[in-house]
Formats: C-alpha cells, structure tokens, sequence
C-alpha cells in the first residue's frame, strides 16, 4: 500500500519530491526524443543509414511506456475516486490522459504481436500520439484547452460563420469562372479549395479566376470574407490575452464590499 | 381560428411545443439537405449517377416549401400587425424572411410552370437562396447581423478608405508597370486586381512588378495599405467580442452584495 | 463685401443653407466623375472609342475647378486670418486645401497654354490628385488624418523597428541564398524585394528561398518578423476603434467630483 | 580624472552637453552610413565601380570605432561599478554593449592583422552587427526590448504552441501527401517549409497539395492553425499599445480635483 502511494506521487508529477521531479523529466524528455525519431525516420536517408538505431529506439521507448502504463494503472486505486480495486481501475482506463498512454503504445505492441504489416506506415505516425501525452506535463497545452473553453461558444459561431460563407463564396466562383476553367472550379467542392485559400489569404496561386466577373466578385468576396476568417486568429488571441490577465489578477474584488470576486457566490447576502 | 394559431405558432419555431422543434428541425434539416444537394448536383459524376434521386429530392423539397409558404402566407394573420385578412397578408408578403422565401421556390415553381429552361444554369443556383432561410434560425447569422449593424459607421468609413487606397495605389502602379507589363497591368481598372490581392494579402502571383521602381512602390503599398485592408477584420473582430460581451455581462453584480459592479461608485462602504 | 461673403460661405460647405450644400455636391459629384473619367482614359477601348468626350469633359472640369478656385482665392478674405487683402490671399495660397486645389488644375492649365507635351503621361494622372480635393468633404479621410495623428509616435517607432528587420533579415537572407540564387537574390537591396513581399504576408511566389539553409532561415524570419510587419495594421485598426470611441462618449467625467474630464484642466483645484 | 569623467560623459550620449550630442549623432550617421555602405557592397555595378571608395570609408569607420571602443574601456571606470583600473574594466568588457562594440570591429581587424581570408564573405556581413550598436541610441529598438520582456510569459508559451503545431500539421500532411508528391513532401522535416509557409499565410506556391485529401487536411490546419501563428504578432500589438499606455498616463488624475482616477471609489462625493 504504502508503495503503491509512493509510485502515484512519483508519477503524478505533481510533487515537489526530487525522484519525482527527475521522473516527469525523463518521461517529457522520452517523449521529445520519440518525436524527434519519428521526424527523423521520414527523412530517407536517416531511416537508411540508422534504421536499426531506431527500431532499437522504438523497442526501448515502448518497453519504459508500457512499464509507465502499467504501473499508472496499478497505483491509481491511490487516488480516492478510482479506490475501488477493478471497478476504479476500469474507471481510470477510461479517462482521456490514460487513454492517449494506451494509444501512444498499441499500435507498436499489435504489431509485435503479429498483426498485419500493410498498415504499418499509419502506425508508424501514431507514434505521434506520444505528443498528447505531454498534456500532462506541457503548462502550453493546457493554457489551448483553456482558451478553447473560455471562447467555445464564439468560436463554434464563427466556424458557423465561415462555413456559410464558404457554401456562398464558393457557389457564386463556381457559377462565373466554371465555363472558363472547368478544371480549377469543376465543381462547389472544389472550388472550396481556392475559397478557403483565398479567404485565409494564403493565396498560393495554384487556382484563381482569370475572367473579369470572376475577378471583380473574388475581390469582393476578398474584402468582405477576410474579417470571417480572422475571427477564431482574434478570439484565440482576445482569450489568451484574458486569460493570463486572470492569472495573474486573481485578487479582483468588489468596489462595494471589499470581497473577493473569484469565490463561491453562495454566500447570502446579509452576510456581506 | 384556433387551427390558424397553431399552425402560426408551430411554424414560428418560438414555440416551446415539442411538434413545433420538430417541425423547426425539420426544416432545417431540409434546407441543409437542399445546399448539400446543389454542391452536389455540381459534381460531374455525382450528377451523372444519381441526377434523377436530385430531381426527385427537388420536387419534394419545393413541394414542402411551397406548402410552407402558403401555411404563413395563410397563418400570418394570427400576429396583430398582420391581422387584416388582405392588408395584413399583402404586408407580410414583403417582409424580407417572406421574400426569401419565395425567391427560395420560384425559380424552380416557374420552370415547372414551362419557363424558357435557356437560364436554367444559373436558375440551378438561386436555389442556394435556401440558404437565406436558415436566417430565421440561425444565432450566427443573426449575430452577424448584430455585428453589422452595430459597427455600420466604422465598416462605411474603412470601405470608403480602401476604396481611396484602392484608386490612388492603382493608379500609381499602372503608371510604372504599364509599360514594362502591358498585359497585366493594362489599364487602371485592370491594375486594381493586383492592388486588391496585395492589400488582402492573399498575393496568388499572376500579376507581380518586376521594374524596381515597381517593386519599391509596391512595398510602400504594402506596407502602408495593408493597415486599411485588415481594418474590416478588425472591426469585426471586436464587435463580435463586444457583442458576446453585452450578452453575457448584463448579471455584472458582485455576488457577495448582489450590487451593480458598474453603478456609480460614490455610494459610501457603509450602505453596503 | 456682402456677395463676397455669401460666396466664401456657399463654398466652404459648412453652412447648412441649400445653396451651398446643393453646390459641395455638385463638386463632389464632379470630383468622383473627374477620377472615373481619368480610369476609364486608361483603358485602351475606351481611350479609342470616346476619347472626344474625355477631352471635352477634362476641359469642362478643368474650366469649373479653376472658376472655382478663383472664387475660394477672391473670397478667402471673408475669414478673419485671411483678411488683409494681398497678404492675406498670399497666406491663403500656400495652406494645404488651396495648394491641392491649384496642383489639381495647374498641370492641365499648362498644357493649354502650350508646354512641351512629351511629359503628358504623367500629366494625365496628376489630375488624379483632384481625389485629394475630396479631403474638403470626404469624413473618412479626415478620421484618417486624425489616426495618424493619434498615433504618430507609434507609427514611426514601428516604421523604424520594421526598417530594422528588414535589413537584418535581407542581409542574413542574401549571406545564405545568394549563391544558389544570383539572379533572386542579387544584392541585400533586391533582398529586400522579397523580405517584404514575405513579412507583410503576401508572398506571390515569384523569389523563395531553395536552400534547405534559406528555407530554415525564412521560416524563423517569417515567424518573428509578421509581428512587426503587422504592427501598423494593429496600431490603426486600434487607433480608429479608440476615435470613434472618443466621438460618441465625449461625456467622461471624473467619478469622484463628475467634472468634465475634456476640458482645459487650467482650473484651480479649490474651485473642486 | 577629470578628463576621463569628460570623455565618459561625452561618450554616453545622456548628457545634454552639446558636444555630447553632437558626438551621439556622429556616430549615429557613421553607423548608418556603414549598413548603407555594406548593402551598396553587395551590390554588383556598385562593388565594381566604387569598390576602393568603399574600401577606404571601411578603413575609416573601423579606425573610428576602433577609438570609440578604447576610449570607452579607458573611460568606463568613470562609473561606480566599474570603479577598480583592472577588475572593472574587465567586467565591462563583458557587458552586452560592449561585446557588440567589439564584435563590430574584430573581424575587420583580425583581417587586417592578417587572418585567412577565405571566410572573408562571412566576415563582410558581421559589420551588419553595427546596427546592433544603434541600440545605444534608439528608442525603437529600447521599446522593442521592453515589449518582449513584458510578454515574455505569452510569447514563449505560443512558441510552444507553434511548434505543437507545426510538428502535428507536418506529420499529418506528410502522411497525406508524401506518395503523390515525393519530392516536395519528401519527409516530416522537408514538409514543415509548407506548414510554415501556410499558417503565417504567406503561400509562396512552391509546394500545396494536390490530393484532395491534402487539399481537404491543408484547409482544416489552415482555418485552425493560423490563429495560432498570429499569436505573436497579436501580442506584440498588444504590448506596444500596452507600454506606450504605460508612458503616457502616469498622470491619470482628474484634472479638476487632482484626484487618482484608478484608487478605490468608496470615498463619498463631499470629500471631493
């Protein structure tokens, strides 16, 4: 029991304890080094001249992940809520950070296991899930997730937005410049193509309409669009702009009553 | 009488009434259906295979929508600005949603009623209009319509002021490409389509300088005009953020005093 | 002295008399056809086809402009700054509007009077300058100038950081690329071509980096260095928001005494 | 002593000793002139026909600063913290701006002395650290500074994000493109140049996809991801509005009470 506790602090990574700190920084480290390998395997002459390297590499890494995983599931009956022995386990199993940890080492476990090799490129860049599991420990990540929940609403609007946007912009390019161009703008969904190319302002120059309609109705839907497709660059900005205002204001309190704005507001009121 | 109400208040979509969000998602689900099926029918072998499952899926649909139109056309008269059985009904025929709802229909009512079938390709379009329908379901186009509305000055003004960008740069950039490049910057309204895309940032690369008093003009304009170009962004950006704001904060009150955060503060702590 | 004031006060399109607002548009009007007609001059088919008209409609615009430069210049003196009569019209001359307005017509008035015809090219599109006349009317230009000066400060220290980066990243750039590329990236000036078609974002594609060394180079470039590039964009958009502000809550008093807060803060604190 | 004091003075540029600022500006011109004289170098036709005047402006400025340096070391112990002849000295030889001072002269010396001059290309280029000098003198280069240093949190957090990003988006196209396009995707590392170049939207055209998965996959990272790149450059605007801000309204007090307008609002409106 008492051991068992000891592995979930030295895991959790939460710890001020020193093996702890030494372990998250290894784990972050493993992690980094695996996606760097899985980089480096795409390029053709590394994965020729040090293939084996990384097969060792892979081999190694997926041995101490498995060994991490396992014994995560075995010393998570430490935290209160997964205490039941299988019940609590089973419960753990299905949680996101638990679940990205199976993820990440599957695909390399079935294949030793036998499976067919013919997906094996797929499964080689699953691998790239190892990314996820830096959830845990990158303050980055979390601070995205945060701003995504603060500015959920909005920016579910704005893709809404840009959608109808790009079903309009589209139908209307399709209809000038398709008889022109019949291979660039063969269809609504293709011509999304040069929509959202246009929209964005990438802009690669691979499609864009040539007739004198064509042109004046894209700079129109240039000029109009653009401030659409801005909207989720803005509130993503807006939102970490705010929130690192509230972390570092966390003292905000009422003008009135002096008291902090940040608390439960289930006080009654002739307390105040 | 009563039915009248009903069926007022089944299509109004208002209604809590369970029939009624059936009948709203219903609808709105057919007009989806509809804008897929144009994107669709744009497709050559989609078109090709299933184009008499689209025909069919269009008879069906205008028969719904025409059965819609003539239930509020009838049914209007239960709200007291349009209870006039001839008046009332004439006034809502010309509201904007009745016109969209109309012009949604008429191409196709017509070509079954053995129009000349000549504009029949750009007939196919206008039934994107359906689109418009969703107006009256929509919270994103209706906050677009917010957004518009609220920064209406501003959004006239930076229009004015990229239209001057627009005339100035072009006719600066005619003066010193025209020679080098006559095709591509041929005459003044002819050079706007390259300002347009340099000002949106989107740059495709069809039309570039290549004199180097061209490309040292252009960099002026780039650099200074593309300020005026993303203003529209800009304001729109911060009207949507404005906006959300204005809904979510009118509850701004502490919740220890229950207070008013922004009254004047000149109340003294005592009375609190 | 009495008909000299009612012409001054027709012209500056200040008073709210018919009259003069009937006359500022009709200049308006007059201006905005003035820049069409020169656009369309531009075009080759249109210059062939009614080029009569063009020359018939620049010689009454030309007569209408200097008619009325002539009345601004005799009625000028009905302002009290301007009222000495030969000093005070010669003060007149030189002020922005009044030199605007001479330069509009000066170069068409030289060509009448038999200047060498070799420069008119460039004549044709200094009648573009009579947009500038519109500063008298226009409100979108005005706000403009009032950006400007909001934010003049910022603007040049941004102007200056963005020189900075632009000889920075075009030295760095021509040290790696010139090799490969002596005909893209000839000198650091011709660099500079493409570090601002790429920091400002427009990139047509036509001068990239090939090198593995470049394209790392550029990356790093791009990524630091559209923040700078994106700087006067913000700074407007920014400084617009805050004017229009300014013009429509022009009552901020001070919360403590509920003074006005705009006006000369001369007045001595006992008076509080 | 007194002399060195002088110099010390002389040399700072705080002082407002007229002879100090004229010695600030000339050494502000002579490092201007010298980022001229390195850009015309690199210039052919210029090289070849003023070679020997650039030559001997090099001899000039490097004897220049060559004093500014020693005088600068000789004078430094004018200053209370590097009082002690040899141990301060030292220490200030090893502050940033004197490094940069150095680093501006040392190759054109080491040249001189008689080092290799295959690396001389390299060599040439160093002098651009000259600019880095200015940083003495410009209040742009301060401000730029100051704004990294107050986001320093924000930026690097969105570094890290970027990065997150990129690494996934590459990856993913990779997978997506790298059969139909094996040269331009050739590997996760050779796909990053495309994912660079599209979230900062500047789209050279070079490399897109032509699946239309890839085209489907790229419009996806494209809407999500450019937000992110434009993290930075949205809080470098920020901040820039934020310190100027910061500058300027020090004295925000109501000018009619003298009042601070940002204390506490509990007072009650007699005390005004």
């Amino acid at each position: 029991m008492l051991l068992k506790n000891r592995v979930y602090q030295v895991l959790s990574g939460e710890s001020t304890n020193r093996l702890s700190r030494v372990v998250s920084l290894c784990l972050v480290a493993l992690i980094l080094l695996n996606v760097l390998a899985v980089m480096a395997e795409s390029v053709t002459w590394i994965s020729q001249s040090y293939g084996t390297w990384l097969v060792g590499f892979e081999w190694v890494s997926v041995s101490i992940f498995t060994v991490e995983y396992l014994l995560r599931f075995w010393a998570c009956t430490s935290l209160p809520q997964y205490r039941a022995p299988i019940a609590g386990r089973l419960h753990y199993v299905f949680t996101p950070l638990a679940l990205v940890d199976l993820l990440a080492i599957l695909p390399t476990l079935l294949m030793w296991g036998g499976v067919d090799l013919r997906i094996l490129r797929v499964l080689r860049l699953t691998r790239m899930l190892r990314l996820a599991k830096l959830g845990r420990y990158s303050k980055a990540i979390q601070t995205l997730g945060q701003v995504v929940r603060l500015k959920h609403e909005e920016l579910v609007l704005s893709l809404v937005l840009m959608l109808f946007m790009l079903v309009v912009a589209s139908s209307l390019m399709f209809m000038v410049e398709n008889q022109q161009q019949p291979e660039a703008f063969s269809s609504i969904p293709a011509t999304m193509w040069w929509t959202v190319m246009t929209l964005t302002t990438v802009g690669y120059g691979d499609v864009f309409p040539i007739t004198t309609s064509g042109k004046f109705l894209a700079s129109g839907i240039a000029v109009l669009g653009i401030g659409l497709f801005a909207l989720p660059a803005g509130l993503v900005a807006s939102a970490f702009v705010e929130l690192r205002g509230l972390q570092q204001t966390h003292l905000a309190t009422c003008p009135h009553c002096g008291k902090n704005l940040d608390t439960a507001p289930g006080i009654p009121e002739s307390e105040c």
